[in-house]
């Protein structure tokens, strides 16, 4: 699905865009890549900033007319920070991938950035079905043409691969959880503990008890700190008596 | 809110990076930027590529020591494309949104980004309530440092809008988390009872010390409980006196 989308970058003027552009793409999973009339490609300072996404450079198909570019893709989104657009064709970058996501017929889909310096001309607006819009600060709002792609690569990302899938680890016995029972051993170890030290006061002796209760069901204390406190306990106790 | 988040950057190297995450957190509306012993700066490169975002880099704050950068904050989260949390402590930039968004108490937030090479160390992550963990692709994870600030500050606006239909909720003192001075000084305060009592080895110190802090911090310790530890580990020391 990440392959049917097409970064077009548009008469760029800063090959260390076109590079860091690279670079953004490849950690979100995208690699279709294409030039407009680059002012300059291929460029060391392009492949410096591409780091190791030099493969998305090199495969990079470099146009120099527009409509080329844009030929085989289905649906035709510009990228900008102004919003010369009708509201109705205004769309969030979250709104975009659900374009996407809820309609496949809409692939191969392109995505096209304009120039630096003033976005996209009002030839290559009329290309677009629609505008994304990443929403910025109203008083600052020039986003650098990598994050730009950045963002919406991220939300791609998002979409289009399972979103919870964090790295699943081993757990040892150390770090399990404590059982219910021992929790209670432990909740009734500070509770005899601070009456020792005389820290309780009978009539407060319930409300420490909850506050204790629900300060280590928080931390959700697992067997070696369980150990620890337990330990820690007991010295209490011994160092009293 | 945006005022309230505040982006640490832990002895970054490359100057650049530092003026490319300043502009970064503008266009999303952040503000709040402190470099724990940055390797260069103030340097005109930063302030190159902060673009017009230079008014964050002179409002900078430098420390050289990190528990400083820290002190006022409520929940602080350490950004890492390594995953040597344990699993219930990684969230993605979505759901550490909503650990604000919905518990303003949690408030002032600090995320906080190590070195380029090599992230945030043990002991840097050992201050980190979670790791916030940016979904990559596993064949090229590499994001820029500047990058992953700006889809972090993007994901914090987005909520930023969508929060000002949310009623604003009211938390009592008492329930209001403890900031990391408050933090360390219940740290210090378990470390001096510890010895005390003789439950601390000294050769086994610097182990307890880890796993109080990391049981501790995942409590999210409020200022009643705050207080109830405090006249506890209090008790503990006239006691033995």
């Amino acid at each position: 699905m990440l392959d049917q989308i097409k970064i077009v970058l548009s008469h760029t003027t800063h090959p260390g865009n076109i590079g860091a552009t690279a670079r953004a793409m490849k950690v979100m999973g995208l690699n279709n890549l294409a030039l407009v009339n680059p002012k300059m490609f291929p460029s060391a300072e392009a492949t410096e900033r591409a780091s190791k996404a030099a493969d998305i450079l090199s495969d990079a198909v470099v146009y120099d007319d527009i409509h080329d570019a844009l030929a085989d893709c289905r649906l035709i989104v510009g990228a900008s920070a102004r919003t010369r657009s009708l509201p109705s064709r205004l769309v969030t970058p979250r709104e975009l991938v659900e374009l996407v996501r809820t309609k496949t017929s809409n692939l191969p889909l392109a995505i096209l950035f304009g120039t630096e310096s003033s976005g996209l001309t009002n030839e290559e607006l009329h290309l677009c079905h629609y505008q994304v819009y990443i929403p910025t600060n109203p008083e600052y709002s020039s986003l650098n043409l990598a994050s730009a792609v950045q963002l919406i690569s991220y939300e791609m990302r998002l979409a289009f691969s399972e979103m919870k899938q964090l790295p699943t680890q081993r757990v040892n016995e150390s770090e399990q959880p404590v059982s219910r029972e021992q929790f209670d051993g432990l909740l009734a170890h500070f509770d005899s503990a601070m009456l020792k030290t005389g820290y309780i006061n009978p009539k407060h002796r319930k409300d420490i008890d909850i506050r204790m209760n629900r300060l280590l069901s928080k931390a959700q204390i697992t067997q070696s700190e369980y150990r620890v406190l337990r330990g820690f306990l007991s010295a209490i106790e011994n160092s009293i008596n």
